[in-house]
């Protein structure tokens, strides 16, 4: 294990990828700074994201390696990837190409709110939930 | 496992916890937008953190729960809760009490950029990295 102020505090790269092989990315908007999606990445996911400055990913229910917009068209260009303190995870700003990120349809993934403050069983509501896109049109049927 | 299309499009919270019983819980500033950190939460730190709209996570190398702020009283007010369409990450937009989110004295966890288009090795370069807190007068020596 590398030395922890050398990861926090160094200018070395080295991805803290866990015991699946896999870092956290989140990616946000770059303009409106919306949350997109949240993902994972393996080590060649990294490295295509790094040479080509659009985003790769691992699909972890899919397990394989994967170019998002690859089916879509819905390439997202990175503005700026940065890492975190213990380089266990990643930020992606990015230019999302086409109308969403989220394959159900969606801007974002993150079309619901969990309502703060009240005890007992908790209802979701939806927020900038309206489709941007049919993803029948634009996945085909499964 | 519940039915995929209820957890994407019902409005049941059906946080799917992975194997090790967490989901990732990605932190943004409610004003700026700007990530601030990347944690995990189990079902006792959601719980709390939907009860009493303030960030509970649950720590992988401390092995414990712990309220964002109870040592450095740095708390997160929770602005607002969000869910991803298959209910495995959560966003919280937050209002950070204090000088700042790290641990290493900075306002964000995300303060080196990684940079793009080049091969081979990879050097990081700090961003927005200038020191907001000094850990060692919050935290006190280890």
């Amino acid at each position: 294990m590398a030395d922890q102020s050398a990861i926090e505090e160094g200018l070395g790269f080295a991805p803290q990828f866990g015991a699946d092989g896999l870092v956290t990315a989140v990616v946000t908007d770059a303009k409106s700074g919306d949350v997109l999606m949240v993902a994972h990445m393996d080590a060649e996911a990294l490295c295509r994201t790094i040479e080509s400055g659009e985003a790769w990913y691992y699909s972890r229910s899919r397990k394989k390696l994967w170019k998002k917009g690859e089916s879509s068209g819905h390439v997202q260009r990175v503005v700026e990837l940065r890492v975190d303190c213990d380089q266990d995870a990643l930020w992606l700003k990015v230019e999302q190409q086409g109308p969403g990120t989220c394959h159900t349809g969606r801007r974002s993934c993150f079309y619901r709110a969990v309502p703060l403050g009240k005890g007992g069983a908790v209802t979701l509501e939806f927020r900038d939930a309206e489709q941007t896109f049919d993803p029948k049109a634009v996945y085909g049927k499964p």
